[in-house]
């Protein structure tokens, strides 16, 4: 079971994390899911804030990436009804609010990416783009979406 | 009909706007549209410019994000025929041109995603991401792409 | 066939490029293939970095989106089999490491377009966004994912 393999991990699947907006943090459209850009929020507070390479290290980057995609399977979860559905993780965005010299968003990203492969194995397998932005949401270091495919 | 809301909501559904460069302004495969992304052209001049934060204020930045949202609509139903061949409003990415210290670019966001939310009611509930960058074409402050399921 | 229209154009069609992190170059799902983002790496170097408007002109950011627009169609060609397969190009993003007065991303990102144009014709005419950021990984200039829907 996928939740089980992310406990043996270390890592708790979060509870569907509400918007901080006007928008639904995940929808299912044919068989696919695309979620809302997450933020590192944990238990409703958005724990990593700030620019990677300044106010961040890469190593707290990555852990607010892993925050991230965890969040993201907890909104897929809460509209599939299980991780079991998932079929294959399609597609990562992740956004890094960087440093204006902080040129290594796509080990940022590694946080994510890294952290899906342990969980799902060969279905975890994603494509991917990892770019750098000035600023996000409340101050988040790190956003990231989602496109998943499942089998309902 | 959805054009008569938008009316009623005291907005105009604007003429397909023409690419700033060498692209098409939305396209149709299977059921979905892309629109590429729109920027707050109102009859051929960029409305609102400059970074929100500094030169502009969230105020301005939401309406700038209403006609971004109003100017996807214009391409969806050049492509589409209608808007009535709507079946969901899929996702909604959200760049905002952003002072560094400027962290509500899920607010300007609402500007489009509330808008939505009244024209299409339950259908225009969709996912999103919103980030901010430094930078958009001719000096832009915000742009939006849009996902949409048609049913033609 | 596409293959000789991209050397009479006087490009090459690159091996594809390995990912610089834990991801893999694209996915096909379905019938559509989402590539990772593209940098512009040629043999495995970096070719274009630093940020447009300051250290590298307009014409040499046009020349690093062809080089990305060139990379994702070698990571398509890797997971299709053949250019040939390809049905239609749907959606570039185009991501523009920008100075911050720098405006002129719709433009960068007609590198890719035109040239995609010129290969493909009709088939080549995609929706697009263009945006500037202020930061992309290992410095690169310009990175590109791409969207194309395939016929196998």
């Amino acid at each position: 079971m996928i939740e089980d393999k992310i406990k043996e991990l270390g890592f708790e699947l979060p509870e569907p994390t509400k918007p901080m907006a006007a928008y639904i943090p995940s929808i299912k459209t044919g068989n696919y899911i695309f979620t809302a850009g997450q933020v590192p929020f944990v238990k409703g507070e958005l724990k990593y804030k700030g620019r990677v390479g300044s106010d961040l290290t890469l190593e707290e980057a990555q852990k607010a990436a892993q925050i991230c995609a965890l969040n993201c399977l907890g909104v897929v979860k809460s509209i599939s009804g299980s991780l079991e559905n998932i079929e294959q993780i399609v597609k990562l965005t992740v956004f890094v609010c960087s440093a204006d010299n902080f040129l290594s968003q796509h080990l940022v990203a590694n946080g994510a990416s890294e952290l899906l492969g342990k969980i799902f194995g060969e279905i975890g397998k994603h494509a991917r783009s990892a770019v750098g932005v000035n600023a996000l949401p409340g101050g988040s270091a790190v956003e990231i979406e989602m496109i998943v495919k499942v089998n309902n």
